[in-house]
């Protein structure tokens, strides 16, 4: 589709050299296997890219000096923080034309406005550096994510990174109030002041927040903070059945308003998966309830904070656990009484995907629905694959509490490679898709686009939705210079 | 800028008969006096616009109908909700060629979904009505305006409003899940499926919400709900100066956490204006507190809702203000004891407007600040504005607790009318808007561009900003036949 791009000659790596230091320009042969693992691959191992160069960056000036370089020579540019994109997002294509343009050296943190509460940090900082900063302070930032250690800031909010808090705190999106962004010409469009309302103009911010980095490149951002609560309970409970765990999720939220920060279901094959292959992590749930079995399918972290001390948030999450119970919307309940007993549950929680992973290959999906419509969805979807595949295994857990769940199928004996594989992969995909389309579901709750999903996009988004993206692709990046192939097919 | 378009002859006026009925077809003499106040004039009472006709459609299909034959024929649309503008952005211009696009018979209440928290209204539907059918339901959209029985729903999201609620819940965009929106060409994009994390392409919602009218027409939107909270604090109180009150804001926020939805502030100006102009509304306040005058400038309107009981929440409430007494960040406080006196100062703070009307002119701004700029750019623009006129006087007041701020000036005597005020509300401007872009501030925080500050805006905007606005109006708009001279100059 691009013009004929240029080579890269000594010239050419001369300047790129210049732009941000030798050291910080690899090509060839420095492209070692541990590079190429590092950068090269995706975090699930489903693509093995190429590039004609990885540049970083030590600057905002610097980021425009080689986007500037690129778009005069033709060249494609891959942004990539912590290269944890689940769906493909952050590595280049196969072709060996493109440029990775890693952003792990823009990692300063520029400014905490402890009265505004508010954050600015670089692209590059990661997670678990940014969340240890505002803690430092005594405050809070609140996404939280499994790769907190490896995912960075401009990552999270090229993808709108969503995790386990989004029911009290919201997505990525909507931590964030400012965004510095270098454009596909080489410009520079920055509004990091931090205001909580500013109503003049379009907003560009939420453009390039989620667009993956196909419409500039976040350089750096000011985020939400929050107090950082005073109390922390902690619960995990067994409810009948997902109509059940909804209404249970109705209750939280109308009994604890605001302070239910956390609403985590794990059905009963998930935790089957953990019990089996890592059963030290499935200690918080004892195995003589677990073996309840069918009567209990669902598993739910529940977490609920706030500004009032730990036996105030306790009494409270302990009341509405007794209701719950006495309502007959849950089976069983623990409460968390110290630090270790909470951290086992949310190792429990988090140990699903090892588990999964220890299990074998199985197809993914990263959907969310209406919480009103789960249960049904459930049912449906799961009596759909059921009757194609009797044997199939269905390990479902996530965000119960906004509506995203995590709903894997493992194949039968019989079909776990080859072309039967991909036959099962792209059969269980548009049995579930549709289901959640039929349901007023989104086939990519948190995860994104990026290359693995971008054809089901292309054939699933709502009448209207992809002409108008691709005019606001063509408006901002007319030579299609950032991230092609991801995102929009 | 556009092609000559055509006129409104009998086969036209047929056509759009046709599209909508007769009955909702509204031009020449049919426009009488009535008519032209209600729909042809701004709030504010600063723009008088002609129309060609003003066109009701009743559905988003005859939306669709009507913006076919607009594009066909060239004629320039103005969209209109409540027509509650504060910045002209929903009348006419005086060219007398332009539709007027009345939305109010777009007023289904589509679906409430109380398990997903979730409601689904029509665009024409009002703000009251909109939050009176969630309170039937016992719950709660938050979004609060005084002008909340006409303006409407579709007119709150392309504006994105904010209100007294945003500390806790956020602006309108916030509050909105998905939309429905007929695009410049007639074609309809509806995503209203009331998803909290969809991760599935660019942000055409955001986009939209706070285009003003000039990218799309907002025809229907999915909104957050929350639980209706049980207990509900409310108190008033001084500060010896702003440095305090936004320290009193600081603790506040760590104390309460979600807790704290409201933090108004009233400067003693505003408030002698009340007790001056219109008396029986100022009670809240004993005047013999109010004339301690200028050791106490500062009221405060703070107010602590939550699922608690109302005796947990006022507890609370009385042991923050009593650490503040103590911190020394305020002199005196009020709680209310009964809805009555919460009321009483609710109607304090929401009839500055009037007594300002009564009054007579000001320069008006709305603008935003980081909350830990607020004490320095008060104090250097009362300075700025002295300095230049003695006898100003500065009448502040507004939301403190995000950072917006109403913060207008009444000319000395000798300035009051016709070049002398014109200069004066130009030099005022000029000296606000200096100081607060640098404080990091914007010059509207929730009212937004219309025609009023469009080319405050065009002067102001930050570098790239209005080149990457252009490029996006251009893509979805390219005839501009959508509220143009509006927002973009």
């Amino acid at each position: 589709m691009n013009a004929p791009q240029a080579p890269l000659d000594d010239a050419r790596l001369s300047a790129l050299r210049e732009a941000v230091g030798a050291a910080h320009v690899l090509h060839g042969q420095q492209l070692d296997a541990s590079l190429q693992a590092r950068h090269l691959r995706d975090w699930r191992g489903r693509y093995q890219g190429q590039c004609l160069a990885i540049v970083s960056p030590g600057s905002t000036e610097e980021t425009q000096h080689i986007v500037r370089l690129c778009a005069a020579w033709g060249w494609p540019i891959v942004p990539q923080g912590g290269n944890t994109s689940l769906v493909g997002g952050s590595v280049p294509d196969g072709s060996g034309q493109q440029v990775l343009l890693h952003l792990g050296r823009l990692n300063k943190v520029r400014h905490l406005d402890a009265h505004n509460f508010t954050l600015t940090v670089e692209a590059g900082c990661t997670l678990d550096h940014t969340r240890q900063h505002a803690a430092d302070a005594g405050m809070l930032y609140p996404l939280s994510l499994a790769s907190g250690g490896q995912c960075t800031i401009g990552g999270t909010l090229a993808t709108n990174a969503g995790g386990t808090q989004v029911l009290r705190y919201g997505t990525a999106r909507e931590l964030c109030l400012g965004l510095e962004v270098v454009t596909a010409s080489g410009a520079c469009w920055s509004e990091l002041s931090g205001l909580r309302k500013n109503n003049t103009g379009y907003d560009l911010r939420d453009l390039f927040i989620g667009s993956e980095g196909t419409l500039g490149i976040i350089t750096a951002a000011t985020l939400k903070l929050f107090p950082a609560p005073q109390g922390c309970g902690t619960a995990l409970l067994s409810c009948p059945d997902a109509q059940s765990a909804v209404a249970l999720l109705s209750l939280a939220r109308q009994t604890l308003d605001a302070g239910l920060v956390a609403f985590e279901a794990i059905e009963s094959q998930a935790l089957q998966l953990v019990q089996q292959h890592l059963p030290h992590m499935a200690r918080a749930w004892p195995s003589a309830s677990a073996t309840t079995g069918p009567a209990s399918p669902w598993l739910i972290l529940m977490e609920h904070q706030g500004p009032q001390d730990q036996t105030h948030i306790d009494d409270e999450l302990g009341r509405l656990l007794a209701h719950a119970q006495a309502k007959g919307l849950l089976t069983e309940a623990i409460m968390a009484h110290t630090v270790a007993q909470r951290q086992a549950m949310w190792q429990l929680r988090e140990s699903i995907p090892l588990a999964e992973k220890t299990e074998g290959l199985m197809v993914k999906h990263d959907i969310g629905l209406p919480t009103s419509a789960i249960a049904s969805w459930l049912a449906q979807c799961g009596t759909a694959l059921r009757a194609r595949w009797p044997d199939c295994r269905i390990v479902c857990f996530g965000h119960l509490g906004d509506g995203n769940l995590h709903y894997n199928v493992q194949p039968p004996p019989t079909l776990r490679s080859g072309p039967p594989w991909a036959r099962f992969e792209s059969d269980v995909n548009d049995i579930v898709f549709d289901l959640v389309q039929a349901h007023g579901g989104t086939i990519s709750a948190e995860h994104g686009i990026g290359a693995l999903r971008r054809e089901a996009l292309a054939a699933r988004a709502p009448a209207e939705a992809l002409p108008l993206m691709r005019a606001i692709k063509q408006a901002l990046d007319p030579a299609c210079l950032l991230n092609p192939g991801r995102l929009l097919a």
